[in-house]
């Protein structure tokens, strides 16, 4: 997918959501437990009642691989079960990889090649020959980690040469590598306010925020200083969307959780002359 | 495994090599192809070949991954043949994870506890809640990325605040997360000189050195620098073992080459008084 279709989504959708599809088997409705792939049958369920206000799914890889190659499977079937019923919507596999060349290549096939997903996120630690391989495929993206949202994120994340912290050196430095087209960015949103400045380092990309609420201010905050002319923003909920309900009706609430966030998101977009 | 274990292994062995199961489907010998299940077929024949001289095995799980569950069943049985057959050598998942708390918590659950390997290869970028889930579990341990060998490296792995670069910085900083009993780090050995430093700041640790050649000068001052009073150093050598050789032979092959670099690190050892 490129940038004009997800913009394009984005205003056909008044939306610009993304679900986090963190699906821990422990979390699952319990009457989902005696089906043959429980996990693929609550994310079916889930996507099936969201898809309608949401613009990109973001399975977290590490939830499927807790369960070994059993896992796996439940992964693959659920990025083919969106893209087969789903086909306009952006799937990112959150995988958070990283190696040297030839190992960063294996990841690709992985996820870009052997599975359709549109993105994967990707660590920045290891530099350019660490991340490149995943920039090789037509319409597909790296969602490059900036800056996280995890109280973790202060440790090295901040560390500052001759006033550039790492995190806005990530930022300026990788944008050699790929283009608006091809690289998004991982941006915490735990002080909204930061995102003036991370605009002025990239004004064009998309930008995944994670960790912004159903409600209040953290929306409102996040598209004052973050949207651009494209919207310019996915902006992630998991938890809060789909585990908000254990009943038979779980999938219900979630859609209506949901909704509820695309409802105030068409708001902003209104705001902001985007739709 | 416990650090006097690893030690007494490598005295053991007169050795303080590991073998990198690097093991891309592409490159396996033809021959092997037919098999029901390829990749552990070969591991199996690398490992049974290679034992001897072997202290630790380090699959890389981009490579399995790229052959989807049908590659997670192949590392599964790969780390359970070392476990079952050869106890006392540490299984290192080469995986590079890493992720907010209850993330890690789930890859640290699908490689230190349904697959039993020692240890797993951690990258920093997100701070120490992304890596001390790992460290909960007894007798295993984390393999944190510090400084990698790739020409990559040099994008941000020097960034320099007030004369402490990123790598050093995660050398000092991720001590509070850890003991020598559950972390190693991995030191890309392309500077050997390099060593000196980091030995001030890590004097006990083990450290995990990739991409060191199976004879000269490399692994003379690889020794120099990095040994410790309990060797402290585990040197990896993937391709120049297992794709030594393509034939009917590539095992045998695989050994002598295995055996070559045991020969050569017993030598260091002897002339550093450690065995």
């Amino acid at each position: 997918m490129n940038y004009e279709k997800l913009f394009e989504t984005i205003v056909k959708k008044h939306s610009f959501l993304c679900v986090g599809l963190d699906s821990e088997i422990e979390k699952i409705p319990s009457f989902l437990k005696k089906r043959k792939d429980t996990i693929f049958e609550f994310n079916k369920r889930i996507i099936d009642a969201t898809h309608e206000y949401t613009v990109a799914y973001k399975p977290n890889v590490a939830f499927y691989e807790s369960s070994g190659a059993k896992g796996w499977s439940s992964l693959d079937s659920t990025v083919r079960y969106i893209k087969d019923n789903y086909p306009d919507i952006f799937v990112i596999a959150d995988a958070k990889r990283g190696d040297i060349g030839n190992t960063s290549k294996m990841y690709a096939k992985a996820f870009l090649e052997n599975m359709p997903f549109d993105a994967i996120t990707v660590t920045p630690y290891m530099g350019e020959d660490s991340v490149t391989p995943f920039l090789l495929y037509n319409e597909k993206w790296v969602v490059l980690l900036a800056l996280t949202s995890n109280k973790g994120a202060d440790d090295f994340q901040y560390h500052n040469e001759d006033g550039l912290k790492l995190f806005e050196r990530v930022l300026s430095v990788s944008q050699k590598w790929g283009t608006i087209n091809n690289m998004m960015y991982v941006v915490g949103a735990t002080r909204a306010e930061m995102l003036i400045n991370i605009r002025k380092l990239v004004p064009e990309h998309f930008l995944l925020i994670p960790g912004v609420g159903a409600q209040g201010g953290s929306l409102e905050e996040v598209t004052k200083y973050g949207l651009n002319s494209k919207c310019g923003l996915l902006v992630n909920s998991s938890r809060g969307i789909i585990f908000a309900d254990s009943s038979v009706n779980f999938d219900k609430i979630a859609g209506q959780k949901a909704k509820e966030i695309q409802v105030e998101m068409e708001k902003h977009l209104r705001q902001h002359s985007l739709i």
